[in-house]
């Protein structure tokens, strides 16, 4: 059997140890990590493939823990608006006229592209005709846990009035993707009704799957929860059953103590988007609180309608900033950092058993990040120049199951130019008053 | 004379009009700027230098406001902390071991790199040993203001005690330097002398310069002036005389309602730093209130030891993102923050008459940010863009004054290869500890 060999430079393995292997040989055979080791002067067999990575770090891909890659083609349509007028007035309506299997698959390319570019091999997905953005992710060669969505106010036409089905014909929808893990996605608990959000929770515990959904993100929704239902979306989250399976709770910045102890008692992870946050003007999550509880937090995007990109490192130096200025310097220190983007991130997915670390026996998704660049010359420690100097266009190679999706900047998977071609044309069609310059 | 034509694109000019002007072709002769006009499938005459911009944004270059180039071989070395124990533990003592004239030209050499490949085209420096950075620079092509430090704290062997002949023998030094402005940079009122400031300021004065210096950076800062003076930074600079000339302050983070009064009623520009801020557990620049009252505002990245890169154009989506965040979605719009990074960073350093905009007769400091990438399709809006989904990575062509320093990614005035093999060298000798991974 043909072997891959990525070959030379530093290795972060992000094992327990946090071993580090300098000169480093990574073998990987059947999509798996045969071996981890220093090998300085290394040959290939003939016949085996070989990756160069002299002056890179090689690492675990990331995990993009939270995003709407089926909403790319919203990316940058409206800056400038708090959460609520964002989602009702702007993204809604947008949705509602355009959000259709097309949009979402092509969004879901583009997301793709930009994602093995930046060095992302697994994301958490949460939209509308998710079936569609599956098949985007399987083609594409990522890693996905594609979630459908449920709400009961955007508008879409997503059938909902009989989501059980649905969600049925969805999982079976899945199965021949095999990279691709099928979850429900409940939009939040104000957005969702008490019936249907049961409903979801019985059906997820049946299938033995997680519940991914939005989770005290911003205070006027807290406001909104404590007024209906004299709880906070925690609380209320219990009270409905939620925490009976894994939950990915997203964003989680408006929480009291007494919702963390809630959280830290059940099987729950939260996925911190710091820069959805701010640009929606919300509020900072509390992460060093969070993991001090041994609640694992990972990290994402969020969709590119309130970010605007999918650059997973210059968010890990948002974050890592955002904690230096709320709680102090030191407060999340540049390792704890790269682990939360990578086996952390992983954990809060359930997924820590196959990904997110380079050890013997796990799936091969791996990424090589050049560092012989200026900006991240001269180097003192690898951990803080990934969080602090570096971003995803720094990312050479990325490789998911063993299988080379970006050798040296060129994606292997997915037609560029037809994907941006297409998206560009598309967008004429959403804002024919938009810019749209010729090429 | 030969003319350097920059054909294709869309011309974000950055003049009063804020005039976009697609298909666009940018005429430069003699280091100036001759035309910006729509020339939809122009050829430019046999002989002359054309530069291919289709598919780009062509802007004004952005302009660093704020940062100490020759400290940039202590990138990362020092994480984690706050300013006070930064500065103290870490920084002074390595720049007293250090902190001599070839650490301070090959950083700026490596710093000069960084920024024209991330299309910054003029930097506001502040450090010892500036006639050394300044002949980095001027090597370089880069457009600079370059400020001679005074501190009477650090140790560094720098000649304080003959600080005004010191001074007129650095502004000597660059007369040779056409694009190289001097300046005083006193590091800030608690870090200088009463009478040696006064001294400064009378030699700013009579040399019709600006004075370049950190003011209400922390919270400690305006204790200690406090403390000492019974007066905020901001009245203590005012009552040494200081506002009589031009004065750029870097940071002003923690300044109070009267403070702001004094310095809308001088000529006095901010340079804001939001991620070193962040980074040594400081506040967020209160950027609307100043604008409102007239204070141009500018941006700098300050130095990589605290940032950890140079990149304006990132640095620029975390202000906007913290200003969503302070005060609410809107408070700083995509087309204020471009107008920071170009003609109001210009502006601050009292250089709009020349830079910061594409208009005729203006000097020929121009980038070309290429949007065919991923991340930046499709596009509504492109100040969005350019503020939340770029960064220094896209930008594919460095003009300044005219000369092309940067084409297609490649730089062409410094041999990059030497200067990144000999920081690396330089550093191993800093930290013999460090990982220094081979390549």
């Amino acid at each position: 059997m043909k072997r891959l060999y990525l070959v030379g430079g530093t290795a972060l393995t992000m094992d327990p140890q946090m071993t580090l292997v300098q000169d480093s040989v990574v073998e990987v055979a059947d999509g798996k990590i045969v071996s981890v080791s220093p090998r300085p002067g290394f040959k290939a067999p003939a016949g085996d493939e070989t990756l160069n990575c002299a002056g890179s770090l090689v690492m675990p891909g990331l995990i993009n823990g939270h995003t709407h890659t089926g909403m790319t083609l919203l990316r940058g349509v409206a800056d400038d608006l708090p959460l609520m007028q964002w989602l009702m007035n702007r993204v809604f309506p947008l949705e509602q006229k355009w959000g259709k299997p097309d949009f979402v698959y092509l969004g879901t390319q583009l997301a793709a592209l930009e994602m093995i570019r930046s060095g992302t091999t697994t994301f958490n997905d949460m939209y509308y005709f998710e079936a569609d953005a599956a098949r985007a992710a399987h083609e594409s060669g990522l890693r996905a846990i594609c979630g459908q969505t449920v709400i009961e106010m955007s508008g879409v036409d997503n059938p909902t009035h009989d989501t059980i089905a649905a969600f049925e014909r969805f999982f079976d929808e899945l199965k021949d993707y095999p990279r691709i893990i099928p979850a429900v996605a409940p939009h939040s608990v104000y957005g969702v009704s008490e019936g249907l959000m049961k409903e979801v929770i019985a059906f997820a515990k049946r299938k033995g799957v997680s519940i991914h959904v939005h989770m005290a993100e911003v205070m006027d929704e807290v406001e909104e929860c404590k007024r209906r239902f004299g709880m906070t979306p925690v609380e209320k989250a219990l009270a409905l059953g939620a925490f009976e399976v894994p939950v990915v709770a997203a964003h989680a910045t408006c929480v009291t103590e007494s919702d963390m102890a809630i959280m830290a008692s059940h099987r729950v992870g939260v996925i911190t988007n710091p820069e959805s946050n701010l640009k929606l003007g919300g509020r900072i999550c509390p992460i060093p609180e969070f993991r001090e509880r041994g609640v694992p937090v990972g990290v994402g995007t969020d969709s590119t309608a309130s970010n605007n990109n999918l650059d997973l490192l210059t968010e890990a130096g948002t974050m890592a900033k955002l904690q230096c200025f709320r709680k102090g310097p030191g407060s999340l220190d540049v390792k704890s950092v790269v682990r939360m983007l990578t086996i952390e991130g992983a954990k809060v997915l359930g997924i820590d058993d196959r990904v997110g670390s380079l050890e013997v026996g796990k799936r091969a998704d791996i990424i090589a990040i050049d560092i012989n660049r200026p900006h991240c010359v001269p180097l003192y420690d690898p951990y803080s120049h990934l969080v602090y100097s570096s971003s995803g266009h720094d990312v050479r190679h990325t490789i998911v199951d063993g299988r080379v999706l970006m050798q040296d900047r060129v994606v292997t998977t997915l037609n560029e130019s037809d994907i941006l071609y297409r998206s560009r044309e598309f967008a004429k069609r959403i804002e024919p008053k938009g810019l749209h310059p010729t090429l």
